[in-house]
């Protein structure tokens, strides 16, 4: 197996490298479309082929590369199904399992960010999009962002796996790279100790964040895969 | 391959189980003594022998639960060269390779919060001991601590693998579980940046900690593998 963590410095968006080195077949999680060449060279470097772009939801602060990177490999898209995107070969939903050569990948459904927010597990490692972050949590205060689900799909879905599984983000903004569930479980400022759901969504109530500057344009481009300009 | 991550709250220390599921070959990474049974419990439960011991170095802050576990399960223990201790079935040098099973841990020497520290790379996780902790690292101010030594270590040795590479450290006081090598080059509070030596050497000597409450007792034990009383 390979693993490679790569980050796009504008949006501070991980995007995860999955691939079974028997069959060189490899997944893309969360590709950012500016990084598309920096993907598609790294795939190239190493051999690979690119079976699947998977995205953890629809993003609101960068375009994914994902129709790009189809175009160019071949490589089928995959969104959790409440995301409702029509552009995706295959709408996952939960407990699907995705074969990457002999790796297998299973989708977590854990809405609440957004409706069809997913989380994907490979081995001992969550990809948690933006529904788990390092220390924090996605927000819920746009798309179809619901305080109440996102509590519990921490707490139901992300927290009950073993405490050692890695929580890999789709986001850090001070440079952290990795956590653990049993981390989370012990130190997330949102959904961390023994708060409550209540306590959770007046906390998230309490975020008064700026809308992200690309909503508009990223939100309606990542409806059909990152191509923007369509309706 | 089967990995834990334990913890003993009183001083903070973090234990390893890592374990080949073929062979059901187990190897303890700084075992404490009050846990001991606590470790016996889970290798029973996992029906798993116990074949190795592995100290990172002469801990200063606990006993090791080293002599005992060997007396119970006939596990050998091994210690970095540098350590000097007389208790050890095998006194490991750089580069050294440890088989567990099917698995292989391989030894990095990383000296300078002791002479004898020593790191375990196993697959792509690297157990650092108090050479590289999670944002911070070892301090130099007792045994023979060495800061010149360590920046080497974490610079040369440690910072050398890939980005990926798990973090795993022998403590954390606030919670966190792991790291990586990317999230320390980036963020570590003494190593990260573009720091250099001489920064380095300048801010250790600023850390002004009190001496580990039980140095003389800790240090004294562990260089007969935690047989506390031996001289």
């Amino acid at each position: 197996m390979l693993f490679r963590q790569l980050f796009d410095d504008t949006s501070s968006t991980y995007t995860y490298l999955v691939a079974d080195l028997v069959w060189h077949q490899a997944a893309l999680i969360d590709p950012v479309r500016e990084q598309a060449e920096r993907d598609l060279a790294l795939l190239d470097e190493l051999g690979l082929n690119l079976a699947w772009v998977l995205e953890t939801h629809v993003h609101a602060d960068h375009i994914t590369a994902a129709a790009h990177l189809r175009e160019v490999t071949g490589a089928a898209v995959g969104y959790g199904v409440g995301s409702g995107v029509g552009c995706a070969e295959r709408l996952f939903a939960d407990g699907d399992e995705i074969e990457i050569g002999d790796e297998r990948i299973r989708v977590l459904a854990t809405p609440g960010h957004t409706d069809g927010c997913v989380s994907y597990l490979w081995r001992d490692r969550v990809f948690t999009g933006d529904a788990l972050l390092i220390g924090s949590c996605g927000r819920t205060d746009f798309q179809e962002g619901d305080a109440g689900r996102l509590y519990e799909s921490i707490t139901d879905r992300l927290f009950t796996l073993p405490g050692e599984t890695l929580v890999y983000p789709a986001h850090d903004y001070v440079g952290r790279r990795v956590s653990s569930i049993a981390q989370e479980q012990a130190t997330n400022e949102f959904a961390g100790g023994d708060v409550d759901r209540e306590a959770f969504i007046m906390a998230l109530a309490g975020m008064k964040l700026e809308p992200p500057r690309l909503i508009d344009v990223a939100v309606s481009a990542n409806r059909h895969c990152g191509r923007s300009g369509e309706s």
